[in-house]
């Protein structure tokens, strides 16, 4: 006996400056799986895209993991091995969610073959247990932007469409970053002035997303609890920061935890490509090669693509 | 030579809970100012209702200092003297922004006679320069909910209506709180942790209320950056809030500074009378004595009345 299903999961951006652990989006870029659950013992992994030369390909596989991790919550005893196919587009340890979308991937596609046992708030649940913080789950499972919280152990999510039409440009330096680094750099306590800067960004910016306000977008980006202690590991940041609103962006900030640079720009094509192309020749500048998505914002997170 | 002019301003409240410093919403308690200008120097002032008792009437009253900012601000030379008759109903040095509401009383009232020389962000700036904060003034000069926030030097104010229909149950203990001293109390460094709390609320909030979800608000009144450390200057204060929770509230905080409580209720009025009540009974409990006052939001901010 098996079953095979097919899921694509949206990488995603935390964070979006002063959001700090809170807030999150999906994009158009995405990670697929073909999974096949089968009851013979055994896992057999093939990858293709980003990370297909490095990533484990046996039992230590994220994915896998994850549909295991499933599997037991729900007391599955029918599957015992399977066959997983992954098309991978989101760039690893660059800050956009690639491990949020492995987990997701994998939770998602168990769900589906052993008859949905879990609703998505649950699969969110399931898959913060793994990720350790919601803000690339979230938007990776629901799509959309995303506000999450941690109300004692358990997640609170509130996902929704902004009703500002943007492009979402990122900017991929050609080297990892990982979060744990990334984390380290992040001193204990911060000023209370710090924490108010961010509580006013993070506000206004969720008000200009819900209301489709742009004006004041440009105050909404900016942040002071993590971007500028990180900034010394991503050469440039600051400059590619100005260079894209200069092109003409809202704002730009950091993409998770980073390489990776995220501006929102109006909804025109040329002058997002125009935002991107400065973003890499500031990032040039400053010794690190890059290159450049123009993505739209994805509305409908982890989804089944077909059943076969 | 006189002209008079009649201005009605909210009573705020400013934080509502995790935007420390940052959001604020305008409710239905108002002050009314009728204010006279003349080309004779001297003031005179009666005040009604709350304050009437020890507000000063003479040069030191701020409504009068608002009025001779503004006129001093635009270049006025016509007008030396004045009449103001106030009428107060919001309670003074409780945290439900009486010196926002005079400021902005005298701001809107001799801009009004003038002739509009400044628009409303721009009675903002003025409002915010002589309070020194902007998330009282805010809500006062504009209605319904703000996000607030400081841009080097400029406020920069996003005002919106809640999709949300709410009651706003106060409950107004019988002792005032200085701002100042509340402030005391308040740390200058706070943990990371803390303030990712306060962010996650923040944004969670300002998203209920432009959406109109009412299912996250019970977890977005929370804060950790200024209530546990005001408890101590508020007998009972967690206990009032865990009782209007009981009784049928969203959630509760500080208004402001304090000493006021704020509740969060569904747009039921049998309800939000039990919720003061379960509030009033419970400060009691903790030997204060409050009153209650069940308002709605304001969704106008100060405005004329009407010209004389």
């Amino acid at each position: 006996m098996q079953k095979t299903i097919h899921v694509r999961v949206p990488g995603t951006s935390a964070n979006c400056g002063a959001g700090f652990d809170t807030l999150g989006l999906a994009c158009t870029i995405y990670n697929d799986l073909t999974l096949t659950l089968t009851d013979r013992p055994g896992v057999q992994i093939s990858i293709e895209g980003e990370g297909a030369d490095f990533i484990p390909k046996d039992e230590r596989n994220i994915v896998w993991k994850s549909v295991r991790y499933l599997l037991d919550k729900a007391g599955d005893t029918t599957f015992k091995g399977g066959i997983l196919r992954m098309e991978n587009h989101v760039p690893l340890s660059r800050g956009l969610g690639s491990s949020a979308a492995a987990i997701v991937a994998g939770l998602k596609a168990a769900n589906t073959i052993i008859g949905n046992s879990y609703n998505r708030h649950e699969l969110l649940e399931l898959a913060t247990a793994i990720e350790g913080h919601p803000d690339n789950v979230a938007p990776a499972v629901f799509g959309g932007f995303t506000v999450s919280l941690m109300n004692k152990e358990r997640v609170e999510c509130y996902a929704f469409m902004p009703k500002n039409n943007m492009k979402y440009v990122v900017a991929v330096p050609n080297f990892p970053l990982p979060t744990r680094k990334a984390r380290a750099v992040l001193p204990q306590q911060v000023s209370r002035e710090d924490a108010i800067f961010n509580i006013g960004r993070a506000s206004m910016l969720v008000a200009c997303l819900c209301r489709g306000n742009e004006r004041m977008l440009p105050y909404a980006l900016d942040d002071r609890l993590h971007q500028p202690y990180r900034a010394s590991l991503i050469p440039g940041m600051e400059d590619v920061f100005a260079a894209a609103k200069k092109a003409g962006a809202y704002g730009a900030c950091l993409s998770g935890a980073g390489p990776c640079l995220l501006a929102f720009t109006p909804n025109d094509d040329d002058l997002a490509h125009r935002v991107g192309e400065s973003m890499r020749v500031t990032f040039a500048n400053h010794c690190v090669r890059s290159r450049v998505l123009v993505l739209d914002l994805d509305r409908r997170g982890a989804h089944i693509i077909n059943h076969e």
